[in-house]
């Protein structure tokens, strides 16, 4: 932040504010303090009777890496559904919700990743401006030295030490 | 936002970016697309034998209301981390942090609320510049018509049902 998004001045620093503990942007000119907090990706692991749905990522970062379909949840709406959201523009598949099944913290980011199972009634997917490849696998054939980041694979490790145990349980943890 | 927090323009308006689908403030002088994301405010039910540690708001909004002690996700934490952050800053509390209780969207103010059950070890707690009042409450007492927000009371509702039934499970609803 270079400038004041309310006054335009460019007296921006960073300072704490009276009362508060932390950092923030503060403007010299108008006294407008500007917060910075976590964001929260969302998304869903598409199952499909014994086997999950993957994307190959089609923009940056980790172009070319699989990923569980997961994208920035937006104002307005629900957790559940951005993730459904998420779902259709990044594979045109749509699930039927189940439980949230994780919730990872990353903090070296700010962001915190939360992830459902989603009940596919039929294999129907297909590429999208976000997604160049879209696939089925089951567990043996995950891809797990191509995963896109450590949520997805710690959330399908989960998913899979669940649907073994024949129960699908929260993990809230930190990742990094 | 009223001017580019990058280059200082005023030429800020709400457009669709290509390749989005939603409106965002994009400036007209630089290209800078300022996306704006919902908030995740995390918080504590503090438990000490079978009483809950309520606290009543030194500040707005709902000024003298009762609530539990919670707020904004700071950057560069955990939800957990951030819990037990707002549970120290409001109340002077600490508590040995249990099970996500649960997670609640608010769509019509874009915040996502998540609470955890917390232990406390002794009921040791202070007012602070965020509370004016701190107490401890059966479930009989809880002063359900003076509770400052629905998240808090679904969340003390959720808490009561499940010691009740002697599992703590996760809550993921939406609100309003």
């Amino acid at each position: 932040m270079k400038f004041c998004s309310t006054c335009g001045s460019a007296d921006i620093a960073l300072r704490v504010p009276e009362g508060d503990h932390r950092e923030r942007f503060v403007c010299g000119a108008c006294g407008a303090i500007h917060y910075k907090n976590p964001l929260i990706v969302c998304g869903v692991i598409p199952v499909y009777g014994d086997k999950v749905m993957l994307c190959r990522r089609g923009i940056e970062p980790r172009y070319g890496k699989w990923t569980l379909p997961a994208g920035f949840m937006e104002n307005n709406e629900t957790v559940e559904e951005g993730a459904q959201r998420e779902l259709l523009e990044e594979s045109l598949a749509t699930v039927t919700l189940g439980p949230l099944l994780t919730v990872l913290s990353v903090p070296y980011i700010s962001q915190v990743h939360m992830m459902y199972v989603g009940t596919m009634a039929e294999p129907t997917f297909g590429v999208t401006p976000e997604s160049t490849e879209i696939a089925l696998f089951d567990e043996a054939e995950i891809p797990w030295k191509e995963i896109a980041f450590r949520t997805v694979s710690r959330s399908l490790e989960h998913f899979f030490a669940c649907r073994s145990a024949g129960k699908f349980t929260l993990l809230n943890a930190k990742i990094g």
